[in-house]
């Protein structure tokens, strides 16, 4: 069939311009008559390459001279453990801020190699807000805070970097990385997996300050260290080399489309439409979360009927809609915006929406 | 350029036909109207791909049902020490066999976890031979017994699996998987990068006999243990799934050219052709490897006069063979004869190098 508008929460669409340039030099890349996948990560064409990567993204993001760019691999999942594991000495103490499903899965993966001391949460009210930063209970001597700036099943999203002091901040972008400009100076760590707003899935980006680099860690293997990833330049063994070179290919159509700047205004624009009609539908549709931190990533939402949940997803599918149904935790709908995802997009759905409205209310 | 015969150690060449069909399904996999990279790793239809993966794999290899199948990520470097992590308490010992780099570097990524005994080892030599099972001092009470089944740099390779009584095998086969028929039931854990034989890197391909997935372990994260990513499906977080799907490819391509034996008879081939052309060149090319043990998958050699080795660098390029250069470790060259490589390519290869001795003897 032809292709679909695709709203799925990850791996989630890619942009097109993207997957049609890998398409037309997946047997011949770059004039090296074969495959960037079936290219050394150690050659120079892949260097050269990996390299400009690094380069555009450090462009985009604004990200200082004293911050390393790492790419690796294994989930944000996998770093969650990780970070700990390299940026906490054991019997250290860590904050953690709960926000939803992801940043107390973080807290979770992470107790084995930190004291995780919960700072904040709002799992008490199902995370239909966030907890205000004067309500944290931060301490000082903390090795770092973490927290997820969006939570992708719930729902909500960090507005704004919040102040931690010196301490520093640690923070889960998987699902809103490159969305909008970010001050990456207010953070001493950023990490996200590639599966939504950068590449595909088996990729995870990495920016730490280098100052957390060179922190004691406790005895582990080397292919764990952050540091020893650094001082290879991501390459201690072999990478994802499919998705760091998608990677690349997405920050060079961010770039041709304005940067992160215009993707921000971009992005409001579909969270407001969406956000709208949900609110807007005399409460046929419900979105419960604070509209104060909602996020314009992924929108979750109910119909007020559970019975025609089964009728929208088949209906909207049938309409190249796809990848509507909300995660099983929360049930109904979510449609995840992430860049890739065009306002042209949001205005089918919505038009479906309200149609579905006059034929069903 | 025009596609070139690609004799990389990896990430090394795919099958042509693989890349083709990867091509042509870009940006519309299986009728889904979006890329196989824009799917859910919870969607119908990527589990359905993902369970047709792992049950042609099991036809492939013969793989008995008390074995699981896992699809990793992280590399086999990341398994060096994940495995002692999982199938070895605090204060176990396991017997590690040195017969080459990576065997070498699996034990040193082991030995946070592990208490190695290196119960045998060719490093004296160079790695040129092999240490011959009679010499192995095994420990009956070792957690299990790690061997690489063929090494990429050294060019030595097991040409069949060893005898270790009731202690689990573990071998690291990132390097001649699927190159010929093996018997799973000698081994405990195989495990593989897939950037030789299998696909893309990113992936990691695990055989793991389920008795091991049982055994007690030490504090750590969910994500780390190998029994919760069986448990599973290997979905215990979002997994590589652009490297899942290619291995799929690349398995029924195995099948439509007549699977392992087949492969094993034309991977014979190629490199006696090879080997035959460097023994045969009157010292003008050499392999020091005991022919016992040479390996039919990675072929170093070199030339009598190092000088000479731009040249042949310079002329085998421009003649459309890609990326002979030898690891740094042992200088000169290296040819690697994954199954995509086909035996036409070393026929053009020797052809090559017989030209190359008239010009330059």
């Amino acid at each position: 069939m032809s292709r679909v508008w695709n709203f799925s929460a990850g791996p989630a669409a890619l942009p097109s311009p993207v997957l049609e340039r890998a398409q037309r030099e997946l047997l011949d890349w770059n004039g090296s008559g074969v495959s960037v996948m079936e290219q050394s990560h150690r050659g120079k064409r892949f260097i050269a390459m990996a390299q400009q990567v690094e380069a555009d993204l450090r462009e985009l993001m604004g990200i200082p001279a004293e911050y390393a760019v790492l790419f690796e691999q294994g989930g944000a999942t996998q770093h969650f453990a990780q970070i700990p594991m390299n940026i906490a000495r054991e019997g250290d103490s860590a904050d953690y801020i709960l926000t939803g499903h992801w940043s107390e899965k973080a807290s979770s993966e992470a107790a084995p190699y930190v004291r995780v001391n919960v700072a904040a949460t709002s799992k008490g009210d199902s995370y239909l807000h966030m907890p205000g930063r004067a309500s944290w209970k931060l301490d000082p001597a903390a090795s770092y805070v973490h927290i997820a700036t969006n939570e992708t099943i719930h729902g909500v999203q960090f507005q704004e970097a919040p102040d931690v002091g010196n301490v520093p901040l640690v923070a889960d972008m998987s699902s809103d990385i490159l969305s909008a400009p970010v001050d990456v100076s207010r953070f001493g760590l950023i990490y996200a997996g590639a599966q939504k707003n950068i590449g595909p899935s088996g990729l995870v980006l990495m920016i730490i300050r280098r100052d957390l680099l060179e922190r004691p860690t406790r005895p582990m293997a080397k292919i764990f260290r952050y540091a020893e990833h650094a001082a290879n330049d991501s390459m201690l063994n072999t990478p994802n080399t499919w998705g760091w070179y998608l990677a690349g290919l997405t920050f060079q159509w961010l770039k041709e489309h304005g940067g992160l700047s215009a993707m921000a205004e971009r992005n409001r624009q579909k969270a407001q439409l969406l956000y709208a009609t949900i609110d807007g539908s005399g409460g046929f549709y419900r979105n419960p979360i604070d509209p104060t931190v909602r996020s314009r990533m992924n929108v979750p939402f109910t119909l007020h009927d559970s019975a025609l949940d089964a009728v929208f997803l088949q209906e909207s599918e049938a309409a190249g809609l796809m990848a509507l149904k909300g995660h099983k935790a929360l049930g109904g709908m979510r449609a995840s915006l992430y860049n890739a995802v065009p306002l042209k997009a949001v205005q089918v759905l919505v038009d479906f929406m309200h149609d579905f409205t006059r034929r069903h209310g």
